[in-house]
């Protein structure tokens, strides 16, 4: 089959999923973690395979941890499922119920988006994951993988394609594709295609914005700051510090910049530099930063800079609104924190930093769907529409509207003969 | 100014305007309709100027209708502030609060998304109604309006600048852009816009939507449904089959195909045929239609039009699944109904339909902000994304996280000393 047709096909199985009940989708989900204990010998095979020729060609790459899929992480992924079927059912809530005349009742109901396009990179935990979570949801999924990961991907798909059809899935819901000249195809295919979620890195992200008129779920930056206001209280400063920027650098919640009021730099910056310097961080600073501790010069370029290494840019700053509008201007509206006693500063400071996340007296790295306590994460998101932030089952969903009447026509409303009385219904939708 | 610095100094408008309350806002909102009525004289004659023009230009042109902006126009649109001011606040509602931690509280809170893009064709009443809901919602705003009403446009966009701004609103939240090739700068601003709302033909949103990388609010077409199942009541019938067709056939949710179940076409269709035809509806059918009455041929391009006019396509259907399977292939996901007395067959009908608004037993007609009670409209959506269906000051909103923490970091939960707790807290964001 074509990628069109697959395409199109997966928009044909997903009317079917959206239609199902919770309990067929958990059964599948328990069936799908069920076969993939049953084939862990065929399924690290597999993966064995695909690593030994990574490290064939370049046996020290990074990639080879991410790669690896043996049974820490199918016990990882098949626990996720489990928990997955733990949530609420998300299909079918009634979100507003309202009476526009006496037997003429509206409803908005949630209901899944339809077609989802995930193109991920190496870690084939990602495909488990994100096609659970596209079951859970009742979304069809295409699912594009990094070609390293290729045997891997295809035993994965197959399990849970197999296990979950038996169980009363929709044939053709979850489709892998192969090719790389696949994807480009599939950036077009807006009328079968609702969402794309991209994983992976910044470049990859913004490419695949800039490539498809299908909307985009992911982030292309995440350059977070900690703010240091006057009055931070010093107990909490270096463990934050410590932790925003070094608990793990890879990650998109990672402190990039720090900002630290000028009243309290030259008290600080020393205690930081010694912190941060005990943990390899590399620092650079703003010329005000350089006349209290000897580190290298930040350019513009590092205010905009997620460096995603061992690596901070500080910047002292005159005012709480100076540090807004710096966050405002260079940061990526992903995570940023302030640390201060006064909760009138926090408020200013949380009001008006436009981003996705922002924190009093806490790590940036707390942004994250497991840690908001969303059970699953499909991704971080910085765009300012439909899912802000580290994106849960929610961001899967959508709603539609149902009308129930009895004969009603627009024309009695407009003529005055019935008049709307929009009154709130207490009570969930009959069908 | 050039178009990217005001989109700029809107972008820094907007973070002031989501800082607002609610009260500032109203006062703002109260202040523009007064302001509106006391400069009625100017609007008019501005109004009367560009209507001169264009019937100078083409006499007979429909737009006329549509340009027109006198007292009647001008008290619906003052009408419609005072009753946007009596909607509850959007901003700063909490939606979400779980405790991650003891002292670690995580807050979903509803926000503006920042700058909203209208362009708008002709009719000077969509400007102050759009502007009026972004100042609501907290939304700056980029106005574009049809150069048929340039006078119009600049005296009422000035007018509500000038009333705001007074009543405490940051300067340049509002900013009206003039001509096609800034039109063309605005569509690239991806930076400072954050979503666009095309609102006029199809292809005017289509080409919107093809030429922006910013997110688009709108419909690309409305081919909307109605099917009658084979135990639809005649007496709802013909009453619902006129008004969807008729009632204001240059409407998005009016009916532009007719799906007949086989087992009642013989003994319908030819009532249908003289309800519509009384009603100058131009009928085209199916070949099984055209066995029953003497109608045109329909082709395949019939089934994907909108026609916006007195014309009807008509297709007998074997089965609900038929009716289901044409509507989710050619339709446009707006708006389609099902005719029928069997609770079953409408919940069939209503799930496996996907599309924004499934209606039993009644018009089409419905499917409109106002009539849904949302009390104004910003437009219908056939997105799948954020806002779908009539988009009332909910579509002009996001949310933010905030999280308030004591100190903590992710380091000591990763460790093991702390867990998390996610309990849901009962209570609003304290800042």
């Amino acid at each position: 089959m074509s990628i069109q047709e697959r395409a199109h096909a997966s928009k044909k199985a997903s009317i079917r999923l959206a239609a199902l009940d919770g309990e067929t989708k958990n059964n599948a989900l328990e069936a799908i973690a069920i076969k993939l204990e049953a084939r862990k010998t065929e399924i690290i095979a597999a993966n064995r395979e695909d690593c030994a020729r990574v490290a064939a060609e370049s046996p020290d790459t990074p990639l080879l941890k991410r790669l690896r899929f043996e049974d820490e992480k199918l016990a990882e992924v098949t626990e996720g499922i489990r928990s997955l079927m733990k949530l609420p059912e998300p299909v079918g809530q009634t979100k507003l119920a309202t009476q526009l005349d006496n037997g003429l009742d509206l409803y908005r109901i949630s209901c899944p988006i339809g077609v989802i396009g995930v193109i991920f990179e190496s870690r084939p935990d990602a495909l488990v994951q994100i096609s659970s979570l596209c079951l859970k949801s009742g979304n069809a999924v295409l699912l594009k993988g990094g070609s390293e990961a290729a045997n891997t991907n295809r035993i994965l798909a197959q399990i849970i394609s197999e296990a979950s059809v038996e169980a009363g899935l929709p044939e053709g819901w979850i489709q892998l594709i192969e090719t790389r000249a696949d994807v480009s195809e599939m950036l077009k295919l807006s009328d079968d295609i609702d969402l794309l979620i991209p994983r992976g890195s910044n470049d990859f992200v913004k490419y695949i914005m800039d490539n498809s008129s299908i909307p985009v779920l992911g982030h292309a930056d995440g350059v977070c700051h900690i703010y240091l206001h006057s009055d931070a209280d010093e107990a909490k400063m270096l463990p934050i510090l410590v932790d925003a920027k070094t608990q793990y650098v890879a990650a998109c919640n990672t402190m990039e910049t720090l900002l630290v009021h000028e009243s309290v730099a030259a008290r600080l910056l020393p205690e930081i530099q010694a912190a941060m310097e005990a943990k390899n961080v590399a620092l650079v600073g703003c010329d005000q930063t350089r006349k209290i501790i000897s580190v290298g010069e930040a350019t513009e370029k590092d205010w905009r800079t997620e460096y995603v290494d061992y690596k901070l840019s500080i910047k002292v700053v005159s005012s709480l609104e100076d540090a807004i509008e710096h966050i405002n201007t260079y940061g990526s509206g992903h995570t940023d924190a302030i640390l201060t006693e006064d909760e009138a500063a926090a408020k200013t400071f949380m009001t008006l930093v436009d981003s996705a996340n922002v924190f009093w007296n806490c790590s940036t790295r707390f942004s994250d769907g497991f840690r908001y306590g969303f059970g699953a994460e499909v991704g971080i998101s910085t765009s300012k529409i439909h899912a802000r932030g580290p994106v849960g089952l929610d961001g899967l969903m959508i709603y539609k509207y149902k009308l129930i009447g009895h004969g009603q026509t627009v024309g009695e409303f407009a003529s005055g003969k019935l008049t709307y009385t929009h009154e709130a219904l207490n009570k969930d939708c009959p069908l």
